[in-house]
């Protein structure tokens, strides 16, 4: 597949974000030929992203540094609650996210990632689903489900660490099908049931 | 628990390991409040690992700047293939690696990372367990056995991404108990089988 055809995502990190869940995403995302960005978003220290258990990840890219959100097939928001919490009370984050739901790429969205979805007003009403120690905030604005993870109109979400790879993998067959999610996912050993 | 009582832990990570493998053993064991020190072995940048799939992952030390070892239970070594062939080909890693093995504590490693306990000399003609890439390479010197997750003789052994949560819970619960594991296990969300 030519760099031309690739499928493009953008991974949101800040400080506090879960990296478990942002690792995995990358990692999973880019074993499928996935061109994944990931974005820093209001770091403390601008060299790295200080995650939630104290795993520090150099971002490739800060949010201001790139000029056109519309070659991006998907954005992906990690969990975290302090990192959510800094990513959905970003008002640019805000815009993209909504303006990404509007021209049809997916958001996706683990653990306390969905705040995100809410902030941005996304899919009012529709199914959701995140880590339980969310599960109030987003209750009353979304049928919330406890699937390991949600698909309902292009808004992906799921619920912590032990449901990333299914999330990652959920992203990869939605863009690329699912021989390509069995490519990536039998070298990793994943279990028949995750 | 105060810090002097704390478990305490070492994960190598190099340019070419697996992010993941790697994120998800010092989280893991973060979560479960053992003292982990992420330790860079020969990086060609300084300041960040270059992992398998491109993540950047700031150490906490070099090696060199480590300077009592006997504090440490346990050392852990990620897989992705470069990774595990720059960590095991390092004799200051081989000289500790043997070291802690004889002085009674946990040696760790997944995927391809068994590829150090081999060059260690750790346990010749015990049972070890990789990821398939590096089967050939341990099979005429270890009982090698297919199981997700392997203990013998205080060696800890895995197979890939799929097992690294397995993995690191096996390491929680070998140092702090099964009760700290289901404590560590359930907010992650962990599938009853994993």
């Amino acid at each position: 597949m030519s760099n031309q055809e690739s499928k493009k995502a953008l991974v949101l990190v800040a400080d506090g974000s879960e990296e478990m869940e942002t690792v995995i995403s990358v990692d999973v995302l880019r074993r499928a030929q996935i061109d994944v960005t990931v974005v820093g978003i209001t770091l403390q220290n601008e060299n790295y992203a200080k995650c939630s258990r104290g795993v520090k990840i150099v971002p490739d890219q800060s949010l201001s540094n790139i000029s056109n959100f519309d070659i991006y097939d998907v954005i992906v928001i990690p969990g975290g609650l302090n990192g959510a919490k800094t990513i959905s009370s970003n008002s640019e984050v805000q815009k993209l996210l909504a303006s990404m739901h509007r021209a049809g790429k997916f958001v996706a969205a683990i653990c306390a990632g969905p705040l995100a979805i809410k902030s941005a007003n996304i899919n009012k009403g529709g199914k959701i689903t995140s880590h339980p120690i969310v599960k109030a905030d987003l209750e009353n604005e979304y049928s919330y489900q406890e699937d390991r993870v949600l698909v309902d109109n292009k808004v992906i979400t799921s619920r912590g660490p032990g449901t990333a790879f299914l999330f990652a993998l959920t992203i990869v067959e939605l863009l690329l099908g699912e021989e390509k999610r069995n490519e990536v996912s039998n070298p990793m050993i994943i279990s028949s049931i995750l």
